[in-house]
């Protein structure tokens, strides 16, 4: 595996640059580990997250695998803001419990159009992944 | 095309009751027309949606397909709140405008466990739509 | 809605010239009607596509959607043989009867680099879908 | 990890019993590995599976990721012949060399009503997958 684009920290002002909105002190999510296509993050927990028997809604959990799969990206590609997300898939597998959510993601192509990757998120602590995304990046053409 | 097991302002009740986090007076979502699994939906656009280059971010458009199909079903179903969604495939199409989005979501098959969907989203008052989304809803065995 | 590309018959040839193995006289698909970005096609029904229970194999179906995918495609963009398919969806609504097969394809994005559609699948004569394909295709550079 | 409700010669038997077109002797499918729900099979190469740049075509791919999740619903419910598709999703990584394609399947969960698993495709002796592949299945009612 060759080393990162980028490391967390540098991915961390990447986004906060190109995603004020979304990454920015205090919004929750964090960057704990980046490899070269292969990173975790983390989604702190919060109440507003919950729905009905007390799961935690899909939305947030989308939003989650979005995040990871931009980082796992500005991971091997380098600073690279307008790759854009071109389709995701998500299956729900079980009940999120009420802690954190940990998502791995792992890119499984890097092309020179389009990169392709999955994503598992777990309850923090626990085995078995909450949710499994696929999702593919349409990369800029100057990009390698 | 019977009639909705639940009309517009009965949706809305219900999803205030289950999903109070999410759709409450000032959230910005809306439902505009209520047939038997088939509804239009809207959120109205807010600035913290944007993301670089004047997009509207992703897990926005996803929040609000999951929203018209939770209407779409409840319109078909009637009073199921613990229909969960197991998954959900979405391709981004063009870049949104920055004004409302409007989703018209279409139940294609309402079955005794499974109902599932597809859901068209728009920038207000054009034509080609920016998102399409597929999505399956577990319905309780309970229900018809 | 412009003029097709290729008109049924010249994509048919078009089709066996690049696919010599899927598409030939007596295969058992054929083209029905060809508009730009629009199509229908059929599958002939045979025994060999059963399964349990008196259905049709899904992979049948994928086959039959990915084939109607490849019509409209060549139908927006003309001689591009080497446009390849990135991903696809498919959920199987209701079973199939043993009946031919009837595919819709409809793009809903023809872009520089990728073409997005959805496929809706009937047993012939009957209203409701079988099944239903989102599917992508990555377009050659030098295409418009 | 508990052992498999049954081994690969009786997923095999059970295969050739309610799948007698698609699963017979010589039909190039085979069933290498099987713990729970955990599974590894192979489709021989067939000149007729090429496609135009020498690819192995898209159908080919989709159908061997359907018997693997076959087998890997069978590894872990036993003898359940009416299971049946209920989405799938590929995503085509890169282009399949002139082997044996091998399938490996993984059961995400293992719900009372749905089984959802995730494949991938590598071409025989190459590290990096072609394909990947996520699929639900519909499991019957009285099964566990």
């Amino acid at each position: 595996m060759p080393a990162p684009a980028l490391n967390a920290e540098e991915i961390g002002e990447l986004l906060h640059e190109v995603f004020p909105q979304a990454f920015y002190p205090g919004c929750g999510l964090s960057i704990e580990r980046v490899d070269h296509g292969d990173v975790r993050v983390r989604r702190a927990f919060d109440a507003n997250f919950l729905r009905p028997g007390g799961t935690i809604s899909g939305p947030t959990m989308m939003e989650l695998a979005d995040f990871a799969m931009y980082v796992a990206v500005f991971s091997a590609i380098g600073r690279q803001p307008l790759a854009v997300t071109t389709n995701l898939t998500i299956n729900f597998l079980r009940k999120p419990a009420q802690v954190d959510l940990i998502a791995q993601a792992r890119l499984m192509k890097i092309g020179k159009r389009l990169a392709v990757g999955e994503v598992n998120i777990y309850s923090d602590g626990m085995a078995d992944p909450v949710a499994h995304v696929t999702s593919t990046y349409s990369v800029p053409r100057n990009s390698g």
